[in-house]
């Protein structure tokens, strides 16, 4: 038989995808094909023992979501789901720099240097005005886009500043938010990526309006196990990971590793970038879609769950968010100590909890430790940091999610120098195919949230072509079929000119000789 | 059967492998698996019509050796095979910066500006003093190796070039010779791959020492044939793509994609890191090995032969030799012409031609073109360069590397900034798997001579392993059996710290104000 529509792919932008299809028109013939033997993609929510017989679960995936992140509430309101606060009363730990360990309440970090601070603030302000003018719809389509595209976060920063707490804060956000260190993301994809998330500052913080504002009661996989009871469970076929996908003159036929097939008018691929490249397409991607999907790497990121009988941190006045450099460490074979960013991982229960990150360099470097050497350097560095009744844990958690099957890294595909000009095709349809996925997203890209606007705008593409009239204008809004959201002509890119800092750096110089010739002169 | 050594790839370095085991055994019992339907991997010899009804053969993918290249000129003469100088005598065309057509007969490069030659000359020397400086074995055990990594070749050539001619030459060298824009390479990969063929300039020069020196009668692939030759055609089996390696207790079962399974004690994967992360390996790959495997993108790069009746421009005083930034184009959806570097190609026989390269950024742009479009774009900017006689062509022969199947691109991988402290681990074998193909050599990465070095050492690895005694201590220099070879802890990274060149612009402007007010007070 042939269904209208097969969905490759059921993490939350394929479900979305599935569900909204299935809403729109329920006589749709569908299936939805997931490779892993459950639902969710990148949430994932599991049972934990967290003492005297008695089981938590908790997300070790994505888990936060933002009260600007409408695509996401909406569904969580459709779906019955709630949300409670990430806790964030009492003091901050940051171990930056000199590897010393700093508490502070206000939101201005604490650095060791005013000098480091100035620098910091002036840089935030330049990205923020920087992100707001590149459109993630289109990134080359911004000033100089070209010439920021060839620069890494790292080099970037470093010409704004030269305080090493300050550029460690920046580098520890990219590891944190991206998996990834400041030295591998081109700057370019970093202020597109905030732009859409409406800012640099929404994208890290945890205050109101920002995406580590809120978590989900019963963790954000649910959001996948119920998209899946609304679509039909018959519909969702687990442990299908599709082997190659052939596009013929009216139709599509997608065959799994095992060799069954299916066949459909329209495919939506709601899988990342990473696992296309692992699938056959005949034919083959066109040049640009190719490119990107072969030049976004996924970040490395280990997530882990310290579970407590008490939130001791929040008697002694913490908050529990550590922002660290790792420190050091005697440890051989790492550069540095494990964690990045740790929080407040109490949940709506009550059971006490710290969530923290091992990512980028640091991630790959632990992750060739066993799991015993990663949880004792974790606690040791907790209790450096929050006091020595961080050693006596009950229950530690983990998920290596570079270890994970179809996945293969956490938290998102990032964008690598000197190829944002071929991004725009990520998103673009390949003739009966059309792509989903939080990296095609154009609203909060890379979150929960960028997944299911993602999903709804496949849905749109696919329905525009199967069920034109059920469609209208405004539905084909921020998609193919909206002239407006397709990529420029690349002719046009202005490359930067005028002043450099060292043209300034010569200028003085002249401005100094000519000053002291002049007063040797009298 | 269990085999003592099963061989995946079937490019100059898995036959040279190949060969060399058994060389040292003859009793060996020995597979070869290639994906595709012939051997040479990235070295490929076709006919090509040119006139008068008849043939001539030229090289669409590797084609120059350097006389300093010691193992692919044992080879060659090990195989009989002969080379011919590449013709550099009379005018060189560029095209850089303002655009206009400049010729020269010198070394010195003809830019517009003369500070741009001086910016240049001393941009070569530092990046010439700095290379000697980056062992390929260890990038990250050189100076400031982690900053530098952190950095693109674009940022880094801007931090010390302003000129635009300069900062395009150096681009279009990129272009030429890893396929890719300076936007994207990693300038510490960058320094390693220049030093590991003894210099800069040695990649990037057709005189003597230099990688474009000669050319081999007949076409490089010529080498795989005759390999395969002396190993029995019966060993190796063309149309096998591998899709899964399985490790168990004391053997290796691989299996192709139509379920064929090969055991051996020993395998050699001599096929592009793109490749590797296409296959299934169980128990997979460590930490390192993964992240370096998944983020090495292969260059894209699009080689052309046009074929005339004469030589016109040896005739004109040319030598052929074109190095251009594309120049501008009327051309809808490309940003500049298609030329990044054209040389001589007149063969041996005497048929006149000349050979070019569409790389980088105007590669995937004209890659999205017609092969009709492409040919009028290049004949046109060889006229332009050359003269008008360039329109009369005889005929046109291109080669899309990127569609290549089982190669995906040319000329070579490469390191995107970020991920270098990981590189060393792209060679070590991993228990009973070991790993060959120029990505992996120590001496001429990247080129033919290359592939064979890793060959040959891969080979002693696995007979150190299998027949320890025919291997000698002298023979396990440089391979992961000697102890100096091993990647260091990188805990002892020093990172780039004293002056920078906005200090010292804050510096001058400090002493211009001192100086200023000195003259005011007098």
């Amino acid at each position: 038989m042939i269904h209208d529509v097969v969905v490759v792919g059921g993490g939350v932008a394929g479900l979305t995808a599935a569900h909204r299809l299935l809403q729109a028109d329920s006589t749709l013939s569908l299936v939805v094909l997931e490779a892993k033997d459950r639902v969710g993609g990148r949430t994932l929510t599991v049972p934990v023992e967290v003492g005297k017989g008695k089981v938590d679960k908790f997300d070790l995936g994505g888990q936060w979501v933002g009260s600007s992140q409408d695509h996401v509430l909406n569904m969580l309101e459709e779906l019955g789901l709630r949300t409670y606060p990430q806790y964030t009363q009492g003091k901050k730990v940051m171990q930056l720099g000199d590897n010393k360990i700093r508490t502070y309440t206000s939101d201005i970090p604490s650095l060791a240097s005013l000098t480091g601070l100035i620098q910091l603030q002036f840089f935030l302000w330049k990205v923020e005005r920087m992100a707001a003018r590149v459109p993630i719809t289109d990134p080359y389509s911004s000033p100089y886009a070209a010439q920021l595209d060839g620069e890494t976060v790292d080099t970037f920063m470093r010409k704004h500043m030269s305080c090493e707490a300050s550029l460690q804060l920046i580098d520890v956000a990219c590891k944190a938010a991206f998996g990834t260190d400041a030295t591998r993301m081109s700057i370019l994809f970093f202020l597109a990526y905030a732009n859409a998330a409406g800012g640099v500052l929404k994208v890290l913080e945890t205050k109101k309006d920002a995406a580590q504002e809120s978590r989900v009661k019963g963790g954000t996989q649910q959001i996948s196990e119920l998209l899946v009871e609304k679509i039909g469970k018959e519909k969702v076929l687990l442990k299908h990971p599709v082997h190659d996908v052939k596009q013929m003159e009216d139709c599509v036929v997608v065959t799994t590793e095992e060799k069954k097939t299916f066949t459909a008018k329209r495919v939506i691929l709601a899988v990342p970038p990473n696992m296309l490249i692992n699938m056959k397409f005949d034919p083959c991607f066109p040049p640009y879609k190719q490119l990107i999907c072969e030049n976004l790497p996924i970040g490395h990121l280990t997530k882990f769950i310290v579970i407590y009988e008490k939130a001791f941190w929040k008697e002694n006045g913490y908050s529990g968010e550590i922002v660290s450099n790792g420190g050091e460490t005697e440890v051989a074979g790492v550069s540095r100590g494990p964690l990045s960013a740790c929080f407040d991982a109490t949940t709506n229960n009550g059971t006490p909890a710290i969530v923290g990150f091992i990512a980028g360099r640091q991630g790959v470097e632990w992750h060739n430790k066993t799991e015993m050497e990663r949880k004792t350097a974790v606690i040791h560095s907790l209790a450096l940091a929050l006091g020595s009744e961080a050693l006596d844990f009950v229950n530690y958690a983990e998920k290596i999610w570079a270890d994970e099957p179809y996945t293969g890294g956490c938290p998102i595909m990032f964008g690598v120098p000197g190829t944002m000009y071929a991004f725009p095709h990520l998103r673009l349809p390949f003739d009966k195919l059309h792509f989903a996925g939080t990296e095609t997203a154009t609203v909060w890209t890379g979150f929960i949230s960028g997944a299911i606007q993602s999903g709804e705008r496949a849905a749109k593409e696919v329905l525009h072509n199967l069920q034109p009239g059920l469609v209208f204008e405004e539905d084909l809004l921020g998609t193919c079929y909206d002239p407006k959201s397709m990529p420029k002509d690349y002719k046009n890119i202005k490359e930067e000119k005028g002043l450099s800092i060292r043209h300034l750096f010569y200028l003085a110089l002249v401005a100094a000789i000519l000053a002291f010739a002049y007063s040797m002169y009298f």
